[in-house]
């Protein structure tokens, strides 16, 4: 099966050209200059399919570093499974996403991996990596952590929030980034002090402060800088690269960015939800149905943070200068009949976690429309990054021979309208109700195979593979 | 005329990949998947000339954004004509040059343009452009700089040291940052308080300390940074754009990081001098022919830094975190005999410069070898930053189809050893005189023809364009 | 002549206590248990006079460490002549000023501080010292910087304002500065870029904008804080100690607290038209006589700051940090008729000062009232750090035997109402109309002598001495 | 009884002069002009006692604000009783102590603090004071903090250090320090992340790294810098002040520097053994008696910092910025004999501590000497911040009429050579052997009476009264 995208302007992390794109079987076989021909020798006459990307953007597929499918957390289950998550993620544009196996404290890392591999196998509509939550560390775990780099795993995480789930005290995580700086598996961290929060969280719950808002109150801004400035000291200790997630506190990255100036290997990912709502959006959330409690949709860890103090504006300026390096979407969905609603009377019992796998990409380009970002920061971000920090580049992230054929065709001159009632994931309700975007996934193949394209899904169950991820290739 | 290089590994700012490049004409064709077949169709087959890669990197051209060709300096001229400023780069793999036409006070811009475009005509041996030297802000002269950027000029630089030469005070930086502010045009720095520098360096002549290593007493690291960060303040004050062009102390590294821990768009660029040599050095220099005064070759501006104040570790941190964006050179060589001599008994006389166009891309690579530097961060700081810096980037700065075909075949195993008996530049000593490099330009590509192959320089006396430029493609 | 100030809280910069004080002549005799008798010895009983301060503070006379008294500037003259002026600052509390003795450029700066000499003795109703604006760095000038320290002029100021008046560039700064380090004498700086701002008025100007509000637009904080930096860079280089006067731009406070965290003797003044007033205020600025030429009344340089940029709230914030350290008027009164007006048409004309040292200690316990500041840090910014820092602790600012019985006795239930109507100063309009103050100067002991008293003047002109002030006893 | 110390120059935190200072029972009376005469009334002639300090300072008594006598650690009890420490203290000039109260886990706070006063009621020979130590943070613990201030203890100490004893996790410190914003209380951290340290002590340990110096490379500052941090966050989210005790590593400073910079009550201490000792003396320590194990001499926590990495330089310029505000000794004393050795074979079972309380004036006094301070910041450090900081001030810290008079005549041209056969701590060995001090301690009187003098202890066990404290003086 051989295509050719011809027409289009293919966009790298840095700059953009008019070239054509060859497909031959699951891999790009070459970029060339735009007409097709080559040494008099016709290319677009020798190729099974050619996709008109005239005035369109060819770029390599979405990687979302952090999805959450299935996950079991606050006694229900995250409502995407990989199958329904994946297909969703491939409407938006996304052709790899890495997902969180997890470990639970007591179970085996073995144990937990082997069942995330069971989960996706055969489910996924496009290619799937995972990341390891070690949620016990301990001498059984650190060694099971040694084999992780030979399963393609490189790259774990640890939470300094929710105590007596998934938390870490200061001892385990040394442990556990010695392991990190000896292996070179890259360090992911949950970065909020979770004792503290907690605390916080009963006394705002005892004072009958139980509406979802409260969640971004107990989640105060100091208690992610203070993770964060502690992880950093720990990575900085060990010698462990430092990746910390979903970062949402202006002066979280502020701590990241001093990190860096200091020639560490700290890196950092933000969310959409950080680029465009605010704690202020969460209080001021209404519905018929759910008056008030309509604020649950956005209840996720790290919380939204105020948009008066200008957490938001300061986070694009750091996906600028790099001090932020990915966008992913800590992809978590739950529905609100059955699973937000958990919470109705205690904000502490609403599952957390956004659903926005799908719209990645979507509003992340609208961050060009709007001259937050450059059109190679997009893809860079999105992709390029994503590929590098963690092990996958040269078979994404990029388009160049040999590179999987993993692209979407994005139409600047389309319209997205974001909506429950259009979205493909599995949720009742949208965080992103009414966004509307000024261009459009048009066409999405991976490995070669289109599975999106003119409004319908081309793919099927199973299409994505396990990829096997190396050692990250961004450190400093 | 085409040609394919194959087998090598093309190398870019993110990544690494094994891929055949076919040049057709003066570019690119295509970048094609190793094997140099496609779609049937024997590409290696239908070429000219192939190039064997194998086990070589194959990297875009040298950009070198800061050369000094011709350039009157105290009383004389830099060494290096454009003929055997550009032959000597083309040797080294540097394949554009942007060379600083001058304005003097008193001179209208336009002539000072001129002279350079006549200088540079037919000249050289590789591409060059043009930064403008605005050496006496006036209302003529801000005029003139409104049609710079048609003319392909879109950069300037003014110069807060050399006061009576070149010296803008702060009203005059301030008035040509606001037309930068306007225009787009780059505004490039000199940055050294040269008033008080001055003052520092007549003390010390007066005080008998008249040897070369007091060139770099006198020109304190308290004086580069504050003139950095003055710099800054004017360009946050207007709204311009900055580069800090030399960039050698440390503490200005901290002013530019600073700057951009803020979301400003300042650069800076260093040059190899700054990363390898240092003050001790030039206190230690001696020879049989000139004694002490063997450390007059490397008398530049900024001057060398301490080795024992860290500046040099701190600079390749810099590179690494990308607070110093680009390598140049400020290639301005003089010679030992009737040049560097003048200021044997005043180190004020001796004309500032180093000449290093030929040796950038091995210097850099030797940081590859040890460790400071990965490759695609190499390409990065030697071609694709300069060409986006400069807007060149798409003809020059990558391997793309549609791009100059500018290309080194760069071999890993090969062997340069740098000498003043071998160098192709016009000076009768080397800076470098005994550096020894674990690698080795094997091939030069210019627009498509090979320059220099197989230890022989191929190419012809006027071979090079003048590139226009466009706006710089870097801004954050 | 014997006075016992009896009953009253004694306030020092540590702390307060209730106990008498014991005045024997010019000096205090001292300072007792309350109650007025020791061994047995009734000392209420053995003195002339005795001063009921129950429920009152007694505290150190105010030091007002920059003044311009008869000052001639933009072709006038400050409109308090040393007699006028310091009979308001008796009024007000303060029992000291440290004025500036002028060196114009062209003069020797002997002839200029015999001048001021000539103009302050016997017209004095308080003792005053000199600080020597060196107005013309050359070699004469620096070599009469060698006797002032025998003269008891500690302290001198530059200006990196004011080109063609006052202005020295940064060879002159830097050769003054090794005179001061080399000497002990402190350096004062006027720290704006002068150039940069004359180039900005003088385009404001001419686009029309000629109202009082654009001197302050034209004085951005970026050209404070840039020459803030400048200043302290080259007082590192050369080891002076530096003072910058009159701080009003919160990012000038930044750079001061970085150089203090550095180590270095780094510190700055305030005056209280930087802690109350703002550039809002003074755009909104309107008379029934003036229009909104009302605004002239608070041009001064450094100009008002933006409230909404939260200079004010910096500075308070600074003072009880100690990162600013004191707190001086800078008094250079002009009358709105024939001074003020002299800019009717051009904010550049308006001659630059406020008139403040008669409200400054009433200003500044405001800020004790409103809880900006502590009583104690209240006497410090005002009293004690100023003596220590101009090199007269011991005999001026503290109450303790041996002192100078400069003492004001201050009411905390009394009130100060501010206005033009009431004031002492030699001005037809008050910058602080209106201002309220829940507090009142009563009693004010100059050298022993009771000069102000229950709302009468009781002094003389020419009681006021010269004071020869030591080196700074203030630095770190 | 009334004593009269003549000829002295009293030394404050501003400055210093001539004066007299007469005692009148407990207190002082006044301070008098020197000469001892008073309106014609002879002071001396009137006197008990006269006490010559003719070239000698006269200084407010010492206080030390960290002391651990009696201390159960590790198994035993710090080796000094009130008794003993106490009367240390005073032979070196100390008159006030302020010693920590332990509540242990599952204990009461109000039986902690009743033990604490049984043990020191009735042995002191100067006045002392009680920090209360808070080891189990709970709902009880809480409500007993509510009566703290009103017995006088008006500050507690918290635990980031040593899990499973005195450690509170983050969660129960932002509770403590609640009730500290609510109460005024002073919150006090021991900031050393103890769990991650205890996981590197025991890999040392495990590896066979059981040498007192590794008891120092187990707690890196990198986790003293971390908890510092730490606890500023959640002392800015509570808005509870801040003071970290026995401060040793730059970094941390650095963090102190920071908060205070932000205009927060964050205040620190440091310890004469930050200040002269390092780890490389650890490493090197040698007797013939204890082999290298006399390294356990100097085990304490936090630990001396490495020479090289120039903590001991920061720390004295910390001193003179005020980024430390005091010097404490965290007076801990162990014998080598039967508590040292209990660690011989793990350096983790060494009790923590150095005793130094004996020391401190002469310690600090020997950095005046050597141009590290001057006489002002000796007393301001070591007595005056001392008093304002734990609610003292105006009993005591400051020599003024009212204040308690406990005084010292401190003798510059004396000598003290500090030795285990000389000191009067209760101690097989001195941390401090050896060292000289340019100075000394000639009399010292606690409330008016005489304790030492002429070399000899006139005091008995019991002079000493508890001090109920006020709240801070301190804070900004």
């Amino acid at each position: 099966m051989k295509t050719l995208i011809t027409g289009g302007t293919v966009v790298t992390a840095t700059g953009s050209s008019l070239a054509d794109v060859l497909v031959d079987g699951e891999t790009i076989a070459a970029v060339l200059a735009p007409g097709s021909a080559l040494l008099g020798f016709d290319v677009a006459a020798n190729v099974d399919t050619v996709i008109d990307a005239t005035g369109k953007y060819v770029i390599p597929g979405g990687i979302d570093a952090h999805t959450h499918m299935e996950l079991p957390f606050g006694g229900t289950n995250a409502s995407d499974t990989f199958e329904t998550g994946t297909r969703a993620a491939a409407w938006g544009g996304t052709t790899t996403i890495v997902d969180f196996a997890v470990q639970k404290t007591g179970e085996r890392v073995q144990d937990g991996l082997a069942a995330w591999h069971e989960k996706a196998a055969g489910n996924c509509a496009i290619d799937y990596g995972f990341h390891q939550i070690i949620g016990g560390v301990d001498d059984a775990s650190l060694r099971a952590m040694d084999s992780l780099v030979d399963e393609g795993i490189t790259s774990f995480k640890l939470f300094m929030a929710y105590p007596g789930v998934f938390y870490s005290d200061d001892g385990q995580i040394l442990k556990a980034m010695q392991k990190s700086a000896e292996t070179g598996l890259l360090t992911m961290m949950h970065a909020e002090n979770g004792p503290a929060i907690d605390v916080l969280a009963a006394q705002l719950a005892e004072a009958g402060k139980v509406a979802p808002y409260y969640h971004g109150i107990a989640r105060a801004w100091q208690m992610e800088e203070e993770a964060t400035h502690r992880a950093i000291m720990l990575a900085n200790l060990t010698g462990a690269p430092l990746y910390v997630v979903h970062v949402s506190a202006k002066q979280a990255v502020d701590q990241l960015a001093w990190a860096r100036d200091q020639g560490w290997n700290v890196f950092g990912e933000t969310c959409p939800q950080y680029l465009y709502l605010s704690l202020e959006d969460q209080l001021g959330a209404f519905s018929e149905e759910w008056g008030a409690f309509e604020g649950a949709k956005w209840v996720c860890s790290t919380p939204l943070r105020s948009r008066a103090e200008g957490h938001q504006h300061h986070m694009w300026q750091a996906l600028r200068t790099n001090d932020v390096q990915m966008v992913s979407t800590d992809h978590c969905p739950f529905c609100m009949k059955g699973q937000k609603e958990l919470g109705r009377n205690d904000f502490r019992a609403i599952p957390n976690g956004i659903g926005s796998v799908e719209h990645r990409m979507d509003l992340m380009y609208q961050g060009v429309v709007t001259g937050e970002l450059t059109l190679e920061r997009w893809v860079e971000l999105t992709s390029t990054t994503p590929a590098r920090m963690f092990g996958m580049y040269g078979k994404k992230g990029v388009i160049q021979p040999g590179a999987d054929a993993d692209i979407v065709v994005y139409d600047p001159n389309g319209r997205t309208e974001i909506s429950a009632a259009s979205h493909h994931m599995n949720m009742d309700h949208s965080a992103w109700e009414g966004f509307q975007i000024d261009g459009h996934v048009d066409t999405v193949l991976s490995r070669g195979r289109v599975i999106v394209d003119d409004g319908a899904y081309r793919g099927a169950k199973g299409d994505g593979r396990f990829v096997k991820r190396g050692l990250s290739q961004y450190l400093i």
